[in-house]
């Protein structure tokens, strides 16, 4: 290809209200437009890497043994109703009215209308297990759409659905996709994780998400070197010691102007780990109360999904307002703590481990010092209730965790019988009993790839695509090809040579300045570039430039072909 | 890829409810499934065709140097507000409310959007011409989807924008264009015709349908052996001899329950070339009447398109009320006739070459024969205002007209600067001054190809593909797999090495019998068959049978490959 009859439109300004490097970057490097809010339209160069993005799911997919479809992308009504989503899914859902009115979305997943096909189609367990997958644009009404296509309303998304007789069937296929993702993500040359993931809204039994690792991510993943992963909101915190014996009275100090764990500290010139906090929350029906006092170590983290996940805690978690707090205990939530609480106290179970701790009086201005459990005040109901930190050993002793910052791209669920229970997709088993099917599910955000590739490979100059997803991998910049015939010959021939030979090739025949030429090129991040000039040309050694590398190299025009290859499988 | 792996979805009955022979194969042999109405879920045989078919478009829209970009499905209202189409597309545009009760629609074409973006990113005529192109899910609410993937709702369509500094430079990408749509239908296998289209709502200059011959087809289609070809709707139709001179005299005549041209040629003995039909049509403004009287040929048939074009005639047609009628003429549509019209008289210009005609009295159960120009009635106000007819000269001299049915597979249209004027898509010529931008737009029914090819392709046992766009090129048959190891591995051997030599193949590894497989892979329609048994691999040949040819053949084991080669490039 060339620049001729492809058209760069790079930017030299980076687009203010772009948050996100990649979405500058997209921007810059003309790789997308925005249209609206969480719309975007793919131009030529953008369009590349996600095709090819695409084109590696796809070949995954297939060699996973699942079977291509496509769905419509509108819904009806019925279906959702069926499944009890219509009314759950919230503004998400993008709803429509036909010209009759009828009620559709567009469908921001498919669980339901392949159900629908599964139903109609599949009869017996021997046409079980069946997995199928589309690629598809997908619609989610997000309420705040942002960083361009990592967070669309419209998106290109990978999704499959396998059912199965049994649960076993269902790990077999669920253990084929978490290594098809895996193939995936590597060969899209990025550094990612599979992590547990807690199944949310949508049910079922396990569930792995696919992480992209990136400072900019909005999760947090714990892991360690040997091999742990998960989510912090998932990740097990572990067991503390049982805690020391007191060494101290209980005493109550007076502590103006202190409001935050860190003043606190500071007032006191203690480590934060010697304080508590106390969190008030909504509590669920369980309880005759209708708040709870979360109690956990001072520099520690709630973790809303464990929160959530305990009986007396009302899901979804909400906390208390001041007012409501002030009515309780008659003091502000700075001075709030666990003794003499007037609400049901909840520890997180690292609190057990403590000894002659800080807490609130409950009296605005005033903390107790030097409490112990059992002493001055009750053992507490506890739970693992806090976010996993850096350093702690992995809940399956594999070490040290690390703490990243991750973008999740995949998510693949063992959904179990959610669905297949609603619609009524049954089969006659062994036996020839009906028996209700279960069911997976497995998803790629396509065009969110794109992006956190982005995000894992850019430097000051631009983007620098792993070459499985470039949109091209040999950029050619012939140096004073106005001036010179041999230069401009030679680039048309190595240009054609090097597509010939099966790589994908922009050829910059602008006749702009080098430093015009190589910024762009950096810009887009095409991963190779070759220049041609008369200087090279006598030498019979043109100049290689690996993006990521520091030096240029050269490399002898005899065997360049040879020599690409050898540097592009790298 | 085995069928065991790759599972048929065909039916033994045809679906009572589809009506044309695509729909009903597209049913029976399991590649598409009905979500709702207009809705369809292409499964996995199926899209192997639609992605064979968007294949072949892409790599012919990208030879003829179009660029591939993505724009969202999903469009703001805003700009088909700029382009006054908001109120004027009707029903057919699915319009939505997103969360924030913002009005969007989900696009049934992309002028406007593309449009946005050239006026953004294109300043310079240096930067034309420039043609994008997509291949993207539209919604087009349909009153009545009918004929499955023929005229669904949603639809997979490549849609084409080319804009240009001026009209040469549209007419030439317009040439491309029409070349490369002859090049992509060509290689699809499929007999079709270029004709001259009406340019109708979407406005423009010049504009020309490609249409699948079949006779299922919506449209009519005139085309001489020598080259003509347009639709009739828009064919124009001969000039007729002078008339010749009056034979007999007029006379009044009852004509009792005569209500058709039919019947009145019956009653008379008179062939219908000889009588007279009078359409009564709603008046334009351009004339001080309510109604026009037109009057055609017996045989004629009146062509709305071009009647909407004469002055007199109110767009769009409309045809007159019985009780309209009697209150003009006091007799009813049955006896009518020009003699004493009450109302303008517009004829067909064919109707100047006849004399001696029969027409109705405007009296009831009576009709006037005898009747000529000049003497009984003025020498009427006269147009081309009906259909071309079978065996009629074509107008460019090129032979006697055939009529056939054709169904739209493709449209391109010389669009002018209907919406960069509306828009405001300027840049700078080359003096320096602002000039809008011309465009034209390409449009291919990629899913609706599919459903063409199999009206232009079938027979009674099913669907006979064009090798370019079969789901698979080649169905291996083994008989008595089930007891004979030697067959079964024979045939994964051939299925292995075809596969390898690049070919498509389906192996049917069920273990049916052939009955049962020979009639599944006629309905599917794989156009080359391979039978693997005992016998053939003890004669080292084995049966090959073309889809389309009457009679097997057999093809010497040891030589297989290139002989299959042959056979699939012819």
């Amino acid at each position: 290809m060339r620049v001729s009859q492809f058209p760069l439109n790079t930017l030299k300004e980076t687009p203010a209200d772009a948050e996100i490097i990649s979405h500058q970057l997209m921007l810059r490097a003309g790789y997308i437009r925005r249209l609206a809010s969480g719309l975007y339209t793919w131009l030529p160069l953008g369009l590349r890497v996600l095709r090819r993005v695409e084109g590696i799911v796809r070949e995954e997919m297939n060699r996973a043994g699942a079977l291509e479809v496509l769905m419509p992308a509108v819904q009806p009504a019925e279906l959702w109703q069926e499944s009890g989503r219509w009314d759950f899914y919230g503004a998400e859902l993008l709803r429509l009215k036909d010209r009759h009115d009828r009620d559709f979305c567009f469908g921001p997943t498919h669980e339901e209308v392949i159900t629908d096909l599964v139903r109609r189609e599949v009869r017996s367990y021997r046409q079980l297990p069946i997995n199928y997958y589309q690629i598809q644009t997908k619609f989610r009404d997000e309420r705040r759409p942002r960083f361009g296509i990592m967070r669309a309303r419209e998106f290109l998304m990978k999704d499959a659905y396998s059912f199965h007789i049994d649960g076993d069937s269902l790990a077999e296929t669920y253990r084929q996709m978490h290594a098809a993702y895996t193939r995936i993500f590597e060969r899209c040359g990025l550094d990612f994780r599979a992590v547990e993931a807690d199944t949310g809204a949508i049910g079922g039994n396990a569930s792995h998400e696919f992480h992209v690792l990136a400072s900019s991510g909005e999760d947090a993943i714990a892991f360690s070197p040997a091999g742990f992963a998960a989510n912090v909101e998932l990740a097990p915190c572990p067991q503390p010691d049982p805690a020391p014996a007191p060494g101290t009275e209980m005493a109550k100090i007076a502590t103006p102007d202190v409001h935050t764990i860190d003043e606190l500290a500071g007032f006191l010139n203690i480590p934060t780990e010697q304080t508590v906090k106390t969190l008030v929350v909504a509590a669920s029906e369980e309880i005759d109360a209708d708040l709870v006092a979360i109690v956990l170590r001072g520099d520690h983290e709630l973790n809303a999904v464990k929160a959530e996940k305990h009986p007396w805690i009302a899901e979804p978690l909400r906390m208390a307002e001041a007012a409501e707090i002030r009515t309780a205990f008659g003091a502000d939530p700075g001075s709030l703590g666990p003794v003499g609480s007037p609400i049901p106290v909840l520890a997180d179970q690292a609190m057990l481990g403590m000894a002659d701790f800080v807490v609130g009086a409950n009296e605005d201005g005033h903390h107790l010092t030097g409490v112990n459990w059992g002493r001055d005040l009750p053992q507490p109901e506890s739970a693992d209730l806090r976010n996993i930190t850096e350093g702690e050993p992995a809940p399956d002793g594999s070490g040290p965790i690390e703490i990243r910052r991750g973008i999740e791209v995949g998510h693949i669920f063992q959904l179990g019988d959610k669905y297949s229970q609603a619609l009524g997709a049954r089969v006659l088993d062994e036996d020839g009993r009906e028996q209700v099917v279960t069911m997976g599910c497995y998803g790629i955000g396509v065009s969110r790839v794109v992006a956190a590739a982005i995000e894992q490979n850019s430097d000051e100059r631009g983007i620098c695509w792993p070459t499985a997803i470039a949109p091209f991998d040999i950029a050619l910049c012939p140096i004073g090809a106005k001036k010179s015939q041999r230069v401009r010959e030679a680039a048309e021939q190595l240009h054609d040579e090097l597509q010939a030979a099966g790589f994908e090739v922009l050829l910059d025949d602008r006749g702009q300045r080098p430093g015009v030429m190589f910024a762009d090129m950096e810009l887009i991040g095409i991963p190779h570039r070759i220049v041609i000039g008369e200087r090279g040309l006598d030498a019979g050694e043109l100049e290689y430039q690996d993006r990521r590398a520091p030096e240029a190299e050269h490399l002898p025009l005899d065997n360049l072909i040879d020599a690409l290859r050898e540097r592009l499988r790298g």
